[in-house]
């Protein structure tokens, strides 16, 4: 298959999270094109079974082919965990998702080989990062938390606040005792609580941050494969973004975290694909 | 249509927080069967639209008819917000929603006509306990507050906990200057933080749970329409429950509010119905 270098990248998130993962992409890859998709109507993934999860993201993934993407980052820890590896084997263009990119910086950067991982029940339940890490290298023990009250907290704005600086004093207290020295944000609304959680576990742990190590890896496989954008065609929008409910508050969200402004946010029937 | 005294009452909810008008049911109504559906795949409800919210709750009403129910209660309040009126235009049986309980009670009780409201976004959104007090009473004062983190709170089991004492006294401090003296547990986890809550409103706040005040509805209802259950027949699990998705997680929240042991929880594709 001849993949079009101009096509734009594919992102989608259960929700909102999966901003932080497109700002990445926008900043370090100036020139792509981005579409994404939050799956707001069927929010959080966190909680649902594995089987619902890839059945979500078949859905989501046959919209985004439609909008003729040339590859798709996974931005969701959860479908991450449950989706990448049978969807990577049904496309023909290429798949990225969180937890690999963050997995394999992880692994490179830790010496002591003792690895924390925070993110929601479902994905720390899927114990998908420690199978990762040790793919890697065995030697790595990993130590998971499912931290379910930061999502929240994020959403109600609450970034630096005192009550969060409690929820996370207490969730990561079990992490601090397990003398960590590198901790993955598991779930894509925690960078935008890196500094609390970063006072809290000291400046000696190393926090990683997947949807930035994600943009980055997206930018080598994208020149590795000649498939980098030429950057010769002007597009009035560039970012596109979709929903499949409530798109009014996603855009107030979105306009709070994306240094654009989102012009274009539009509800779709996710369930009919 | 006769309607089968002996058969079950249907009970809904978009998850797990409808157990608390299930238990209700079952102390103030101990020879009624309940059959109880959570929608665990698809909440939290409360962030969705008010057509995406009627789609499911007709589908899930479809499957309870086909459990033969004998009337329903709309256990979720942003389903009886979105929900109640169209759906009982539909049935033949009989079909009961916590807002309008609690709304009935509350326009009962206020003595300076300043009743409180705290829900989730959606609920609050709706306006539509408003809506309900001012037909029972135009001279209410209705004043609403969302609190979206007291579901993943109570969800977390913090529920005498410093953190969810000091989010109920940011988000109650607003409810507080407005001189209400009377306050709608307007969501149906709320009645899990009662004593939290109480303490902040003070003991002059007359809190109205809908929980009780359903299954009190409920009884007069079915009193007046000669169809209480005969109490004669003996059934080994009058108490059946069913979810969208994760059976086990939810069985062990229920086993944990509910006095009985939940014999029997089954998960079933909702989305067919």
């Amino acid at each position: 298959m001849k993949i079009d270098r101009d096509a734009p990248i594919g992102v989608f998130d259960s929700g909102i999270g999966g901003l932080t993962v497109a700002r990445e992409i926008m900043r370090n890859l100036p020139s792509e094109k981005v579409v994404y998709f939050g799956d707001t109507a069927r929010v959080p993934y966190g909680n649902k079974s594995k089987e619902t999860v890839l059945r979500y993201s078949r859905q989501i993934i046959r919209f985004l082919q439609e909008q003729k993407v040339k590859a798709i980052v996974i931005a969701c820890n959860t479908a991450s965990a449950f989706a990448l590896d049978a969807v990577r084997h049904e496309l023909e263009i290429p798949v990225l998702g969180v937890i690999e990119a963050g997995a394999v910086v992880a692994a490179k950067v830790t010496r002591n080989h003792r690895v924390g991982v925070i993110g929601t029940v479902g994905t720390i339940g899927s114990g998908i990062h420690k199978e990762q890490l040790q793919k890697l290298d065995p030697e790595i023990t990993v130590i998971g938390k499912a931290c379910p009250l930061f999502v929240p907290l994020v959403e109600e704005g609450w970034l630096h606040d005192p009550v969060t600086a409690e929820v996370a004093k207490r969730y990561l207290g079990e992490l601090k005792v397990q003398e960590i020295d590198t901790l993955i944000l598991g779930c894509t609304h925690y960078p935008l609580l890196r500094s609390t959680i970063q006072e809290i576990m000291g400046e000696h742990v190393r926090l990683v941050n997947p949807a930035y190590e994600s943009a980055l890896e997206l930018k080598e496989l994208l020149t590795r494969k000649g498939i980098l954008a030429s950057g010769k065609e002007e597009e009035e929008f560039p970012y596109r973004f979709y929903v499949s409910d409530l798109a009014d508050e996603f855009k107030s969200f979105a306009n709070s975290i994306l240094p654009y402004d989102v012009e274009m946010t539009q509800k779709i029937d996710i369930e009919k694909y």
